[in-house]
């Protein structure tokens, strides 16, 4: 099948990528380098030293294992550069992770703002576009985020919801109240996209997935020039990998606020599952389906003690220590989102324990000299505002 | 109290300006004339001849009234002229029509489906940074559309319904099924505002108006300078306005599909009723207040039905006249939204009637050598793709 990967310089498309190449597919992958861009201009880096990129990391699979990955360097909001892709390299499935995935990037300022929104807005529609005009029979996997949905007082299901009301029911919309510019710009990409199903009979599968957290795929440890990058700062950094990079260089876990607040999380060897599985089963002509994709759900504190037990086992002395919460989130809530329509498709869930997160300090460990220390706390405060002024 | 009208040389901004300015308030007007650049474009004009720009029309007030407007001809998206507006003015109240008002405009093709889009958002995101950053306490009055609900198969709420699901409830943002992609810029611009009250504590009304007729306010009567436009054309025309005009001139009134497509309508001095109660009635800090802002629903095919028997009246013979649908919608639906909210603040609705159709048909007769004619049909359909392609 042809390929095409939105994003696949990042932690999750270029695993994605060597995946679909390693089963026999035609992959192709674009990238704009936004986030090694920001990460440049924050002074913070990856931990694990990626090849340089997208032809070096092509290079390095090709030399591995002889097989070929195309290569775009470009930007998703400039249409020409979308309609040069589908029009030449016509993909049967479009896994579309090409857009800015931090909640504190889109939250530092009115610019951020407006920036994660747009950038992340047009290139969904510009991908929409191009799949109702040039291959209208692609499938569009986009990954969204469970943050669309927040943290509602019931239970969360897959995309949609029946409601019954005055005496007439309706399958519609799960409602949203996501937690960050970011993650707003989410929820407009998925009402976009429901849009171009109903209207224009696009198939897409819309995943909103968990926190990812893992080190390596099948594919990352063939070569150190295939790993992987793994972000553990303030801004791109996610909960589980920061705390074990903590839990490693000695650092107090941060756990922020009373850690009450509940995610779904999954391995990254799952997220690979899991968009294998998507691709392999196509949503319908004018079907939006939407799977909820993580494995488990912890507590932020849960997580804390869980890499604090396993620190130990391996003679790691991990203290735990509450900070002051700089976003804006419940931190004791009802948490419960059903997650059954990628088990019922075969997902096969890699679980959380000792054991993966003490492999996780091993390869932390084989890259400490990386570390850069002054970008783990957070600088940037999501409510900043007082109560009230006098205007 | 000082109102800052964005969008104030539009249809309803520029008579919601003269409004607020002949009740006593320091008003300022925005706008940067993005309908009359898309008429140029187009070859389409206003009916009613309409002064040539925002000082000309402040001008135009100043004599007739002896009050002042302020004026700024600026670009929304530009940060700098939004920081200025709210430094300069500190505006208490903000009433914004300041967006890209056109379902057909969104739909015509990719580009605009981008710049509609963009344009809404980003507007709409430097309003909500620019009360967070200098007026916190203003109060954001924001013309949202009830074409954000689409028709779902339940009664539609005001913005929020409470869901019961398994055991459990909340009350949650109503969802939407937008039917365009201007519809969608604004069900993105409701996710935005919504995060904006719940995090920094704005007061919001999102006003989720319906189709809107009428030619004349008390304001627009006093002289022929400060005249409102009224849009017929393709693009910028609505479902009343354009059957009036099309009655007038002998033109079959254009129903679309099978005319059971029902709407709520309101009266032009209905929104400007609506809008002073809102703004005399300021949400809470934190609260963001939706109100369905119509006063009665009728299908196209009853609306074209009403013209014909009004125009029979005075001695029009009106045909009307099925054509293809170009959009893409349920031509027979499920449609009951609730309108209560407004009604309680005190709204007293000024219902349709013959006697009001067949004072806008003498407005029309008025400006008739006017009428361009051959901008009256639909140009792009919504839905141009065949079925399924092979790609």
């Amino acid at each position: 099948m042809r390929i095409l990967i939105l994003g696949g310089d990042g932690y999750l498309g270029w695993p994605t990528a060597m995946r679909f190449s390693n089963r026999g597919h035609e992959v192709h992958v674009v990238d704009n380098y936004l986030r090694r861009t920001a990460h440049r201009e924050a002074g913070s880096d990856s931990l694990t030293p990626v090849a340089a990129n997208l032809p070096e990391r092509v290079a390095a699979w090709k030399d591995v294992t002889g097989l070929d990955i195309g290569v775009t360097e470009g930007d998703l909001t400039e249409w020409d550069v979308v309609e040069h892709l589908f029009t030449s390299f016509r993909p049967e499935a479009v896994v579309h992770y090409g857009e800015i995935p931090s909640a504190p990037y889109s939250m530092k300022d009115r610019e951020h703002a407006v920036f994660t929104q747009t950038n992340n807005v047009v290139n969904t529609l510009n991908v929409i576009y191009a799949i109702r005009d040039i291959t209208p029979d692609a499938h569009l996997v986009k990954l969204g985020t469970m943050g669309e949905y927040g943290t509602p007082n019931i239970d969360i299901e897959e995309g949609y919801i029946e409601i019954r009301h005055n005496g007439r029911e309706d399958y519609l919309p799960f409602p949203k109240v996501p937690g960050s510019m970011y993650h707003l710009s989410k929820v407009h990409d998925s009402h976009n996209m429901h849009f171009a199903c109903r209207v224009w009979g696009m198939r897409a599968t819309d995943l909103n997935q968990g926190v990812v957290y893992g080190v390596h795929t099948d594919e990352t440890r063939l070569d150190d020039r295939l790993l992987t990058r793994f972000d553990y700062d303030d801004v791109f950094g996610t909960a589980l990998n920061r705390f074990c990079l903590q839990a490693v260089i000695g650092h107090p876990l941060t756990v922020y606020g009373k850690g009450g607040q509940t995610r779904g999380y999954l391995n990254i060897v799952d997220t690979l599952q899991c968009v294998e599985l998507a691709v392999a089963h196509p949503a319908e002509r004018g079907e939006m389906r939407v799977f909820n994709q993580f494995t488990e759900s912890f507590s932020i504190l849960e997580l804390a003690q869980l890499v604090q037990k396993a620190g130990a086992e391996v003679g790691l002395d991990v203290d735990v220590e509450p900070i002051d919460n700089p976003r804006f989130e419940a931190e004791e809530h009802y948490y419960n989102p059903a997650h059954t329509k990628l088990l019922d498709l075969g997902l096969e869930p890699h679980l959380l324990s000792e054991t993966l997160i003490e492999s996780v300090f091993a390869e932390i460990q084989r890259h400490r000299r990386r570390v850069i220390a002054d970008h783990i706390l957070p600088r940037d405060r999501w409510s900043p505002v007082a109560e009230t002024t006098t205007s």
